[in-house]
């Protein structure tokens, strides 16, 4: 088995999928692309996880039931406004969006899922989307033109593909997403789409999307603030007309490991595209006591306002790395059996403060990724959390709007 | 029953309490207070709370054994060095901090508890501190210079006192905290002495602290970021001479409303001191199904990175509020049942956007405190919380240190 990623490749790289989008007036800029479609010539298999915020935008809700009925042709997505908080009216125009584009596809609403991201409490302006949605071109090449559809002010569109190669043939999956930011500022919210050509059981599908979202998406944190619109929607087509991969078998493990690889690349480009970020910063936490232990003290760190403005500062300050690991609600953590790297270097070990040249290490810091290794000493428990630093540019895109 | 605050009242306000401080040369600035006692003639009976971070500073570690025999004469503090992250010989150094002060005094180690305050993973310059605590001069009038000793980059310190009458007498209650940053930027870490000259049964000073704690000092954030000297100690010597208050009387309702009223003018001063803060925001969260509800929600939304740059660009955006209540682990939320209040307009009402003039309500935000009102209509839990607004001097003071 090979997994390769696809130079340029995007969420139409697999086969039978169809983008596009277009400038429909929604965001203020004038010419931003804001309403895109993503649709699939043939019926897909549907896994999704949506935003455990108890407040949910409207697509969300509508999304949620599409999704359970388990089988999907595409989504319909407008980026400039996110439809939530806007009560009963919301919901009505996101089942409006679906039906619009739906009859443009010559399906029924059921068969389209629909998001929206943007400010929140406004409603979305119909007549822009219904005058908007005849305006997209559907093509195979669509991929990179939805994913630019899809952001907010997102500086750049994320997006990737692999090719799998096991001994049943050859398939591919695709996938973008949206991180931080809006044109009109307001919660991050994050949408990500992953598209396979691979024909993969339903439950199956479920099982490997979910394991996936917790290892990647759900291990980035820009601000700690959970979106009302948070979507990661898998479309599996079948169109590579390989057998349908089933749970247990070594089809199954290529999948979630090729899956796998999809949601780390997008995790990794959403944390580095974070508001105002400079820097990825990559928390490794291995030795913990239990999985979900190495989770909350990656997690933890990765989101620590000191330990980000450590890194925004260049500062291998340790110490802060280390107290935010206490504070991150594991039931276990032994400060004198931890052992700390920071860009390679080692500067904590089992209790030990070591002797480093600190201003060689801060020169190391200051590049476009800071990796931090955690050896709690403790177990086997391993994880692996993204976020960015926290600059002044964060409180300017998001205090600073108006002037 | 009346309680009065006492004008320039502090930790030596209550009858009994000498304190003093010296510049012993830990902080690195010349002249700076750093070193400090707080000493009660009389035995007190003695309540605290210590930080939950499982890595703690050896002053928690030996000041918990201390606490746990119910009786002490006083404290020793120092700033400029937190003493944490310094295995078995921070530990030794915390001890022998107690050592040399108690001796000064004519007691026993085990009569005095210890904090420290500033750069972790540096060991206690114990010349100085041996040096230093011959200095201090202690007096009924050294609240204040305690006060200021225990000062990182607070930029002011915080004290107050109350004076209560009852039908049995009066007494008094005094206190003293800092907040958050230092001279060489680290965790955020929150001491906080109480002192009083009433007589209170233990296991009652123990509860009515504990639940003091959870409605003030427990309900402040600056950045989410807990550190490993977290230290709230309340002493109580009964030097005012009158019976001791008991649990389920009428004193002891008194008692627990005066701590509540040292509490909460505390809490709030700490906030309003948070590091690069402009403006105080205080969230009070009515209609919860639940207190504990309350506080998670109150707690997220005072702590929300997006509220708080909202409120740093007098910006009314309500959304963002409800957004955070949304992620704040609570078990019930239902957003068109919410109603939102800011600086006393109100915006959103059970579920419907109202109305309102959002420069003139910005207007209103460009103040010391912001006032956030959220009606859950749910039930008749409610809890209030504080935190600051997140300025770019945050980041500054966090990350810029070495230049």
């Amino acid at each position: 088995m090979t997994i390769e990623f696809v130079s340029g490749g995007h969420v139409t790289t697999p086969l039978g999928f169809l983008a596009g989008a277009t400038s429909a007036g929604i965001k203020t800029k004038a010419g931003a692309l804001d309403l895109a479609l993503l649709y699939s010539e043939r019926d897909c298999d549907v896994a999704a996880v949506f935003t455990q915020n108890l407040v949910k935008g409207a697509p969300v809700l509508v999304s949620r039931k599409r999704v359970a009925a388990g089988r999907l042709r595409g989504v319909v997505v407008n980026s400039g406004c996110a439809n939530a908080l806007n009560g009963a009216g919301g919901v009505e125009d996101a089942i409006e969006m679906t039906r619009l584009a739906a009859a443009q596809l010559g399906l029924t609403a059921e068969g389209l899922s629909v998001s929206s991201t943007g400010v929140t409490g406004v409603r979305l302006p119909m007549d822009k989307v219904r005058a908007g949605l005849p305006q997209i071109q559907l093509g195979t090449e669509g991929g990179p033109a939805f994913a630019r559809a899809i952001m907010t002010t997102d500086t750049r569109p994320k997006e990737t593909a692999v090719s799998v190669t096991t001994s049943a043939g050859s398939y591919a999956i695709g996938g973008c997403c949206k991180g931080s930011g809006m044109i009109h500022p307001d919660m991050a919210t994050m949408l990500c789409y992953v598209t396979t050509d691979a024909a993969v059981e339903r439950g199956f599908l479920r099982d490997v999307q979910r394991d996936v979202a917790d290892r990647t998406l759900n291990m980035v944190s820009i601000d700690g603030d959970t979106s009302c619109s948070d979507t990661f929607l898998l479309l599996a087509n079948g169109a590579a007309g390989l057998p349908r991969i089933q749970a247990g078998t070594p089809e199954a493990n290529s999948f979630r490991e090729a899956l796998l690889a999809v949601g780390t690349h997008l995790a990794r480009e959403l944390a580095r595209d974070g508001e105002g970020a400079q820097r990825l910063i990559e928390v490794a936490v291995t030795g913990a006591a239990s999985r979900e232990d190495a989770r909350r003290i990656a997690r933890t760190i990765s989101n620590s306002p000191l330990v980000k403005t450590a890194i925004t500062g260049c500062d291998p300050n340790w110490g802060r790395i280390l107290v935010a690991a206490g504070r991150a609600g594991a039931n276990s953590l032994d400060e004198t059996r931890a052992s700390l790297r920071l860009q390679g270097e080692s500067l904590y070990e089992r209790g030990s403060i070591l002797a480093f040249d600190e201003a060689a290490v801060s020169k190391t810091m200051d590049a476009p990724e800071v990796r931090i290794e955690l050896d709690l000493g403790l177990g086997d428990g391993a994880a692996t959390a993204w976020g960015c630093d926290l600059t002044v540019d964060y409180v300017h895109i998001n205090a600073d709007y108006r002037t």
